[in-house]
Formats: structure tokens, sequence, C-alpha cells
């Protein structure tokens, strides 16, 4: 995406567990409509690809706050983040 | 999520390169309003958790089918199986 050097990390975000899922549980649903009856049950989740400064210090701190500030809302929702190379 | 015997399989749906991401591109920017200028660009993504009957036959191809048909986008997106236990 862009020219200076950059490490990748990837930050999966789902409902905690007990949280009730719409989306996943209509998609299972319409499975089950189509057909697909082996499909028991469909959760949802989002995830985004963070392109990283090389250069940059103190990023754990940094992937986590941006978490818990903007790519989740901790109230219904966990996240885990995976760092790449 | 069911008493059933279940395994599970987690789907990935990606953009495909070149797809223009403006929810990833919209977070990139409010993470450099908000100070944090070591993010250099984001893409967006969805994963759906997939519970499927452990005596269902013929597996891989019905998550083949679910992903094209109902999942993802095929024009404009792709998508990753992962099979898990």
């Amino acid at each position: 995406m862009t020219n200076k050097k950059s490490k990748k990390a990837v930050v999966y975000v789902r409902l905690k567990d007990g949280v009730l899922d719409p989306q996943g549980t209509t998609i299972q649903k319409a499975l089950v409509q189509m057909g697909y009856k082996d499909f028991l049950a469909v959760r949802s989740g989002r995830f985004f690809e963070l392109e990283i400064d090389a250069g940059s210090s103190d990023i754990d701190r940094k992937i986590n706050e941006v978490c818990s500030k903007l790519l989740a809302n901790p109230v219904i929702e966990k996240f885990e983040v995976e760092k790449k190379q």
C-alpha cells in the first residue's frame, strides 16, 4: 500500500461469549433454508489488517489502545492481535 | 452452541487486491487524526466461525458452495477456509 518499510498485524474482533449474534443466527437459518443442514451454528466476526511503520516503537501498546478505542467495542466484543513477520 | 458432535471451520472473507476498501481507509484516517501515525494502511475483512455436524460428508464442497453463494461476493471478494480439529 505504501513504500515505507512496514510490518503487519492482524486484529480479530469477535463478540464475547454469551453475547447474541443476530448476523450469525440469520446466516445459519439461511443456510438451513438453502438446504445446507450440516451447519449447526455460525458466529460472525471482523478482522483488520494493519500495516505499521517498521520504525515505530511501543507498537504493542499502540495496537491495544487502537483496538479498545476504535476497532472493537470492549463492552460486547473481544479482540485478538496476531503479529506477522 | 449445540449438543450434536461437531467440528469447526473458519471462513475469512477479504476484498480482492485492487478493490477499494472505504471502511479500511476511513479507519486509517481516523487513526492518524487520533495521533496514531504509525498505522500506514488498514484493510478490513469479515470472518465466520462455522460449527458443522461431525457426521456430514463432502463438507469441503459444501463450505465452498456456501462461501460463494452466501458468505462472500465472488465479484469483489475472495475467501479462505481454515478447518479446525
